[in-house]
């Protein structure tokens, strides 16, 4: 039923519909917000009687003063004694136009680095332990609680760093967070605070990412440190000056060594005589094939260390849950940071997380995927030696991703454009380095999300830009 | 099986379970690490032997040399060629105590505002809703996402904010965060950048709580500006010479005032006449009682207004889920910050509550806890009645707290120190004031969290405390 209202002008239309799910009342009450709106109804305009429009749609008096005094509560209409109702002056609303940014269409085999097996999230035991989280917890922990997250994830949390990664970790100086960007955020506001000026940040490392971005943001003069084959160069790093480093010890991110034993005991040493901080980036260590994974730097030298860790990689990125392991002096300061920022993680996720390590679901699954990514990374090595031959790869002991040292004569940046032509993903290392400079030239080839038999014909199909030329 | 060192003094032992869960490996592991990090190891000291320590423990001298190997690579262990083993130095760590402040106990009957019914938080749909997430997720949104969050979640919150909050609500335009601190921090931080260095918000409001404190850090100046019958007065926020002002138009917190149609209006005029942007702090409308819910103030003014809302209220403070529907020339600059602070909200959770609304059951239980919260709301009216003659109650129309008036000659202090005694919350307005006043003597009263009996109860043993003496 559509009507048109007599001395609104003719295209000022209402429609309701009597069959469908929503009340008479919503209805009229939606179609008048949207004429006002829409400036189909213009400021100033008179409207009906309720009378009048209550005859005219066939509906009771009631419903349409009901309508006309919630619309004049919010400020659609206005109302003056012994006067006509009128439309009050609103702002007119914008198209509704999606302005998300248009993606450019994925390559067909992405070599992306960073990404774990997304198709092996658990997710049947991920539903079982929030129904678990749901059936259990406390009514009182539904409030607003700790900031530092539930005391249950805390402990286990600690038990599962001191088992696994060889951390000192005590629950009350555990803060639980929303992964690796909010950790980092909240222990360089609270050094900040502090007086800390300088971040020194691996190179390559984060490169000129996101990650430089929210550090410089915060304020901070960023000084890169080069890394070689013994990990982050303590002797340069000590040169800048720096109170603060990120590092990425167990599995550097992206050339993939790891941080040699006498460097393990220069940061310390370093960090103890500058009374500075080393914040470890934990993100990987859980898979490691040739041996155990290498314990984290925090285990030596915890009262300097702040170590974040997350399940981005090993449950999938979408999950936004991980914790940031605190030195004793700054415990206080972070959980401030994070009392202000959100108050506190989600509390049943929190608890779900407790629930999948504490039924060894969670070692289970790890477990898992270690075989899986030995076979994707065994796939790789033996793809490229068959395709690509000249190829070297490195930092393959742990993680999934590698590096690809290119043969004299290939230039990094046409290899990256010519696979991308075969739709296949190549990524430079010069998106790592500070000073994106294009050499040596190297690729950083992430292996987590693709199966085997993508990771043979994706390289297949880029084997001849690779190798040595004419090999 | 404890064993004692031949040579390493006789305090320094390592204890094996050789019929527990854990491996032998892992135990010889941790029981080193533990040893040298308390210090019953000292830097310095010589190992025995793979051999000799094998021979001693009576395990495979591969075993310990796994062992020693690991323990070098992360740094307890020196090696030098043609050397012994020695301890490295590490650094000892802290007792393990927990730091967390004791709170103080909680009082019998906490009529504390703010806290919804925890105990009606639907466990099982949101079990049903996480698994039906689990189950349906496609794998790709498992990976790092748009930091706007979901967008199913958003496409159903623009069509609930706009269904029931008359908001203008666009997908492209939502931000889901985790809560209202987050969003503010968001919203804040996108005006500090586009150069806004004050901001406005209501008195009594968030008094010198931790909103204020959060807004303080960002390094705002924060001007108060009084909050009348009609809400917060217009004229007096245009003197302040603020560009944003934070606001609780639908139920003023704590007042419960309902901001007036004019104001809403000067509001709308204000902001545009003045470039600046109203926060709005949509935190308990959906529970109204003698009325449907006044829409947003958004909803006249979508260009100037940053809509805040949470299911803290609906749910519960624990689920840390909210959103941000920004004004369009905001937009990119609130992404911007929710990207660098975390990189997106929990993926799972959000297509939970999408899924929650979607299946009805969202308002299902909206729909009961009005139910749920009247009742208590006519037992609280009903209490008061009885018990406290002469305290007059305003501020009831929506929500789950309201303003008890005290009558001439009680003091705001001395009565909520008195009903502490006897194990009755009562929390005085000076808590929400700017300056700390406690005249008019006021109390703001929450019942959202407390059943029929418990107010009725709790409003008894302290009805001669409030009331007209001797009344």
């Amino acid at each position: 039923m559509a009507i048109e209202w007599a001395g609104l002008g003719p295209e000022v239309l209402l429609r309701l519909d009597r069959d469908g799910a929503e009340p008479l009342r919503a209805q009229l009450e939606g179609g008048l917000r949207a004429a006002i709106r829409e400036g189909r109804l213009q400021a100033g305009e008179r409207l009906p009687s309720t009378r009048e429009l209550a005859r005219q749609l066939g509906v009771s008096r009631g419903l349409v003063q009901d309508c006309y005094g919630q619309l004049y509560a919010e400020g659609y209409l206005t109302a003056r004694v012994g006067s006509a109702t009128r439309v009050a002056a609103v702002a007119a609303t914008s198209s509704t136009v999606d302005k998300s940014r248009p993606e450019r269409p994925a390559p067909g085999t992405d070599f992306a680095s960073g990404v774990p097996d997304l198709a092996s999230f658990p997710r049947a035991d991920w539903g079982w332990a929030v129904r678990e989280a749901c059936r259990t917890v406390a009514t009182a922990d539904l409030h607003y609680g700790d900031p530092r997250g539930d005391r249950t994830l805390r402990r286990v949390l600690a038990g599962y760093l001191r088992r696994v990664r060889a951390a000192v970790a005590d629950p009350a100086d555990i803060v639980v967070c929303t992964g690796f960007a909010q950790g980092l955020g909240l222990a360089l506001r609270a050094l900040s605070r502090q007086g800390v000026g300088t971040v020194a940040v691996e190179d390559p490392g984060y490169g000129r990412g996101e990650t430089l971005d929210a550090v410089g943001r915060l304020g901070f003069e960023v000084v890169p440190v080069p890394v070689d084959e013994g990990g982050v160069d303590v002797a340069a790093l000590a040169r800048t000056g720096a109170r603060a480093v990120v590092l990425t010890p167990a599995h550097q991110s992206p050339t993939g060594v790891v941080l040699a034993p006498d460097r393990r005991h220069a940061l310390a040493a370093w960090a103890a005589e500058r009374d500075a901080v080393i914040v470890e980036d934990d993100y990987d260590a859980e898979f490691r094939y040739d041996r155990e994974p290498v314990g984290t730097l925090q285990g030596i030298a915890a009262a300097r260390v702040v170590l974040l860790g997350t399940v981005s990689k090993s449950l999938a990125p979408a999950m936004r849950l991980g914790w940031v392991v605190c030195p004793p002096h700054l415990t206080a300061a972070i959980v401030e940071e994070k009392r202000l920022s959100d108050r506190g993680s989600p509390v049943l996720d929190q608890l779900a997380l407790a629930r999948l390590i504490e039924s060894g679901r969670y070692d289970r699954h790890l477990r898992r995927m270690r075989g899986v990514y030995a076979a994707r990374r065994q796939a790789l090595v033996d793809a490229l030696a068959r395709h690509a031959p000249g190829v070297r790869l490195t930092g393959l002991a742990a993680g999934f991703h590698a590096v690809a040292h290119l043969p004299a004569g290939r230039r990094e940046e046409d290899v990256v454009a010519a696979a991308r032509e075969r739709s296949v993903g190549l990524y430079g290392m010069s998106a790592f380095r500070m000073s994106g400079a294009t050499t040596p030239a190297q690729l950083v080839i992430g292996f987590g999300n693709l199966g085997e038999r993508a990771i043979e014909e994706g390289i297949a199909a880029v084997g001849d830009l690779l190798g040595t030329k004419g090999g």
